[in-house]
């Protein structure tokens, strides 16, 4: 029998969120139910809410960083047990069978990962995002969360965790590395933390000073305001790698030119048009432009785990959703990038009776 | 006392060669006297002859892709002794003190390294290169040419051959993965060959099949025409790794789009605009898009013992300079893309006083 459980629904695109009742589906042999604890607001759902990147599927229930614990489990589920401290990031399913699923990226699956939202799972079921208090999940996409991070801290890890961390540590961030995070937000203070854990000397970038002080707090040890040409100047060959954590169309020649020979610029953010680069620019100094997707369920569990040894988790705001236009300010407040760095919803506060 | 040779000079952007007496400076402590046996015709040679790359310093004498025999060493030379048979790439001189001369890779050598022709020695005087009986070289500069590969073949090894070999190592070209060579020139043949050798298996693309043959000769064991949409298509996502060795303009995602999750497109010619790339081209799939940059010293004579192990050398035609119009010609063969694929001048046949 379908579970019903309280969500946070839009009904169409640029409608406010709604206090729902939504059906979760009866646990198959290996499902895990997930009573969610928090959910962070990632700039994807609200670009999904918003009908930004090509059609929705409405009503839609956002939310792709999810952590609770297990609730119920299916009678062939054998990773997690009742009680446990789970995630659930960006993929719900994917077929497991395929060469990427095999070598762990199951974002890449052959056959097409299944999204936590606005993806329809293989039996054709639209899914449900974690803006709810429960969620029924295939235990394979089901990472566990560690002693030493708090659940509402490790929410946006399933994400903004994921996607830096994969792309540090193929590009070798890591002691003796000088490593450059482009933007200070949701994903760049994970980057910085991330780096800084690694073992790597971090530089911020933004376009003003304004965030220099909280970017040191995070790890930075030295900010640039990309609006210094001089400062711009003084990096250039100064990294061996740089993510680039803002989606807007940055010069990627200008990027380009601060790396050292063999650097690598890393965009997680897809800006809004194709992205211009001199060959010179990549020829001189061997220096590679490339784009990193989350990361697969093995590696989540790896980031986790480094989190936790590590003391990391995100740095948050906690707002209360029984009354939903508090969700809706926030997502206004992410767009603004007046959050410092990711809001995460308490989702018992979902009432979907009131 | 410096020495005279006789060399190939251009006068004048656009004029033809003319056959002239050249100097030579006097051995240095350090510097080898060799006796060039051949010396390759490699596009650069042509593009910087012409003025097509900025402007070019005449009289001028071309060639970087040079082989022969040492004939005379300075006091202090311990690598290489008279007898000798060596090599002489693109760069005479690096100041062998910055972190990128002692990493191996002199060609971005902070203090600018000098290039073998149309650069001028830290001395001020300018380098002349190899289309000549005599060169000079710091002897740091000279690789040593292995046993088991005739000079001739050898000689385009020293650019063609570096270009292609340090892609292709670092991108993991290997027994397992397979390998794209996109144009099937002077760079591309030698691509085709080292990849083979390394283990990969091997694909070429050009825009007809018209080389379809040819490339099977060197080791491709599919060739895919780029003007046929349909194999385009059947080749998406199957490629490791793809050495675009074409210099024109050529769409970047297309080429992406051929990649495997986590390949890399790299580029070793300069294509005269800009590149352009959709950021989804590299965050679907993680993939990357790179350069690369001929290779530093030690890893030419690395490359040049990979190439003696496994019986490589240039496929070349050897030209008679003796009527210095046979050089010219060759020029315009090389443009036009009739060359199998290399041409490599025989020194000895230049005749100054003719």
């Amino acid at each position: 029998m379908p579970t019903t459980t309280s969500a946070l629904s839009v009904p169409s695109a640029g409608a406010p969120f709604e206090a729902v009742e939504i059906e979760r589906r009866d646990l198959r042999d290996d499902d895990v139910r997930i009573d969610v604890a928090f959910a962070g607001i990632c700039h994807s759902d609200i670009h999904t809410v918003r009908d930004e990147w090509g059609p929705a599927h409405y009503p839609i229930v956002t939310g792709h960083e999810i952590a609770g614990t297990v609730s119920a489990v299916g009678s062939a589920v054998t990773r997690h047990k009742v009680g446990d401290r789970v995630g659930v990031g960006c993929l719900v399913d994917s077929c497991a069978e395929c060469e990427n699923c095999k070598n762990g990226q199951e974002m890449f699956c052959s056959k097409g990962s299944v999204g936590t939202y606005n993806a329809k799972n293989y039996d054709g079921e639209w899914a449900a995002g974690g803006y709810s208090q429960q969620i029924v999940v295939t235990e394979r996409m089901v990472v566990r969360i560690p002693e030493g991070i708090e659940l509402d801290e490790a929410a946006p890890l399933l994400c903004a965790g994921i996607t830096t961390y994969s792309p540090l540590k193929r590009w070798g961030a890591g002691t003796g590395r000088k490593v450059a995070v482009v933007g200070v937000g949701g994903l760049g203070h994970m980057g910085v933390k991330i780096a800084k854990a690694m073992g790597a000397e971090v530089s911020t970038l933004s376009r003003s000073s304004a965030k220099a002080k909280d970017a040191e707090e995070l790890g930075s040890s030295n900010h640039i305001a990309t609006s210094d040409k001089d400062a711009m100047k003084a990096a250039r060959g100064s990294f061996d790698l740089i993510l680039n954590t803002v989606s807007a169309d940055l010069d990627m020649d200008t990027y380009l030119r601060l790396l050292r020979p063999n650097g690598a610029l890393v965009n997680v953010g897809l800006p809004p048009s194709s992205l211009s680069v001199q060959p010179g620019s990549l020829i001189m100094g061997n220096k590679v432009l490339t784009g990193s997707n989350i990361g697969g369920i093995a590696e989540t569990q790896e980031m986790l785990d480094f989190c936790a040894e590590h003391g990391i988790g995100a740095t948050i705001e906690t707002i209360d959703a029984s009354d939903t236009t508090t969700v809706d300010a926030a997502y206004d407040r992410v767009v603004d990038g007046d959050v410092r760095y990711r809001v995460v919803i308490d989702t018992s506060t979902i009432n979907a009776s009131a």
